[in-house]
């Protein structure tokens, strides 16, 4: 049989640097993740069998770090040195996933983890990646020989077009975020082995793909998810103040961790206008820089440069990683227009890693409880909103979350 | 082109262990390894042609370590903690091959390696690997399609039957230790991905081989050679004594870098009944073991035996691990014959990793000058030895070396 999932490694770098602070900080914490497909229109059900899904699912709970796994992880340091710990790596060498729930009710995919978040953290990628694959093998399924082909000279062609437009501007820098939503691994490790022939380290940066990052020697790259300002919101207890505090705890927590290496503060759970509201003026001076993952890009980069300017900080100096829906008109366009005022680089995942022709699934696997609390997200869209109708109301009362706020540097 | 030699980890780990020695302590010491063909009645010239063997050496010297090779040896702890230092990576980070001198002189194959110890190190597994693997090409290209085919079929029979009297004898542990002289590398690979699917750890120890232990997820095995106790004898001045002193400062400078972990003594550089005069009784009681590479290793496990009775230490505590010509037959009486006596294990080269029904050669790679001083080995088997003959004479007055000590404690 030919799984999926074949290594601990193929998900992205964030769940183990994020898997980390929780295990260190949040180990008691009991958290429940959410399967959800936002593409309405397309019922998964009827494309992938439960039976086959199991099955992957059950696979990923076999797998073991093996020692050059665990070495790898030991020997990273792109972001400062031993910054994984032995505490850490010997948590990994023994971590079991949590069992997951899974249900074909009213002809929808249920799928949820439940568990310890230090462990239920690892899901994530796996199941996206194995509901996603199942989805476009079903596809291909009923294709003839021929057409298969075709889809993957398609791909090839539509690739070599990015590479084009990328090589004529050679200053965008770019990388791969496209586990979760790939085509397949096999598709996804042709994209990054080709991009890492095609451009040099200073543009195609590398992946956040640990396991193609270790088989190819590039830069594993990641950042951090909603899930951390989530579950802090969520178990910071019943005052609004101290929700509202948790927000700042999260990068706290993160700095003191990480240090400037993994600077990089993703700024929408809570809608970026309380994240500028909230980040404060050492804070703006001291990290890397932002991420931008919802919303539009163009207004956030602006508000992003007034933020900075007004914070005595200069933007030139700061980073925007954009990472939302990108494909590569967006990322020249955004590129340019930044170009000179904010450094940029593009976290490209579903148009980069699922372009053979057949549209993509917007599919996420989400924190929806923590402690037995909802959870909230609010975003810059709130089409990608999370969270109870109810807790969501209070949530953009709580944040100040119009759309419509001042720039001004809290100290 | 497909290279003999694709990545600087193809080699012996202990490599890596002395290199990071020589880096630390010995960085300004000169020497000369020349290549030997111990296997007189075949002449390399003829196989292997001049332009070939300068291509896949010049090859070896356009790598570089990647990121994941970098993270690796950074990560290994197997013998200990961080083991591999950042100086020392650092190094490896920028290391250069030294050129290297080659020459078809009077129909010999003459190739000498010159150079900084600390980077000239590095050679001497490529050399072999490479002018073996050319070797062998060299026969294969002389034989029909299906005739070749017959040489698969061999050797993976061959090793069947090695399998078979390994799983009827459980209880001995043994190692690949097979790089330098294997048939090619992607036959090593087969080999050792066999074992490791075929035997649990607990008997197939692992691999010399650093590639192939970083991609399988084996252990990465090996002790140390004969060129340190060579090279720190050559350096050691004109005194005798500083000469013979040199060969227990070897064992002090390894445990002072490695400890425990690496604590297995080469006993047969200028001996082993040297060896037991020379070895202290706290070295006796603090170091792991001892490995056997030349002469009769039944006689030499007796006398090791009996050397850590007079010590005072349980020889059942303590290893050896046997590694000159193995074959299954020698693995099983061996082990046999010192069962419950003292620990055993087999460090198999050659008969493993070559055994297609070809002929093996005896190649080496060994040094024969530091800071321009003549080295010498003696070893258990007078065959093996180095030098020039009045070297060799005064090393064997220098050493006592007879054949005929009796054994006693140094203390």
């Amino acid at each position: 049989m030919n799984w999926i999932i074949n290594s601990l490694l193929d998900t992205d770098f964030y769940k183990f640097t994020m898997g980390q602070l929780v295990f260190r900080k949040f180990r008691d914490v009991r958290v429940k993740y959410a399967f959800k497909n936002r593409t309405k229109d397309v019922n998964l059900t009827k494309f992938i069998r439960e039976e086959d899904l199991r099955q992957e699912l059950d696979h990923v709970r076999t797998l073991k770090f093996n020692r050059t796994e665990i070495k790898y992880i030991r020997g990273t340091n792109e972001y400062g040195d031993q910054m994984f710990g032995e505490d850490y790596i010997h948590f990994l060498e023994r971590m079991e996933l949590p069992p997951y729930q899974l249900a074909y009710k009213d002809g929808q995919l249920v799928l949820e983890f439940e568990g310890d978040w230090h462990s239920a953290i690892y899901w994530e990628i796996f199941a996206l990646a194995i509901v996603n694959e199942l989805y476009y093998k079903s596809l291909m399924s009923g294709l003839s020989k021929f057409d298969r082909e075709i889809v993957g000279a398609k791909g090839q062609l539509r690739l070599a077009e990015k590479i084009k437009v990328l090589k004529e501007n050679p200053d965008i820098v770019f990388t791969d975020f496209g586990t979760r939503r790939r085509f397949d691994h096999e598709w996804q490790d042709y994209v990054v082995e080709t991009l890492a022939g095609e451009f040099p380290e200073t543009q195609f940066r590398g992946t956040s793909n640990v396991a193609l990052a270790m088989k190819h020697g590039l830069f594993p790259m990641g950042t951090s998810a909603h899930e951390l300002f989530m579950v802090l919101a969520g178990i910071a207890g019943d005052a609004d103040e101290n929700v509202r505090r948790s927000h700042n705890d999260v990068l706290k927590h993160w700095w003191e961790m990480y240090g400037w290496g993994l600077s990089i503060a993703l700024t929408d759970t809570f809608g970026s206008d309380f994240f500028f509201r909230d980040m404060t003026k050492n804070q703006a001076k001291e990290w890397k820089g932002l991420r931008q993952d919802s919303g539009d890009p163009v207004a956030f980069g602006e508000k992003a440069i007034g933020f900075y300017e007004v914070c005595g900080v200069d933007p030139r100096d700061k980073m925007i990683i954009f990472s939302d829906g990108l494909d590569i008109e967006a990322i020249v366009k955004l590129h340019k227009h930044f170009k000179g005022r904010i450094k940029t680089t593009f976290g490209w995942g579903t148009n980069l890693t699922n372009d053979l022709g057949f549209r993509a699934l917007s599919l996420v696997v989400k924190t929806v409880e923590a402690n037995s609390r909802s959870l909230v997200k609010l975003s810059d869209n709130l089409a990608k909103a999370i969270g109870k109708p109810e807790d969501v109301e209070r949530y953009k009362r709580i944040f100040g979350y119009s759309g419509n706020n001042y720039l001004e540097c809290r100290y």
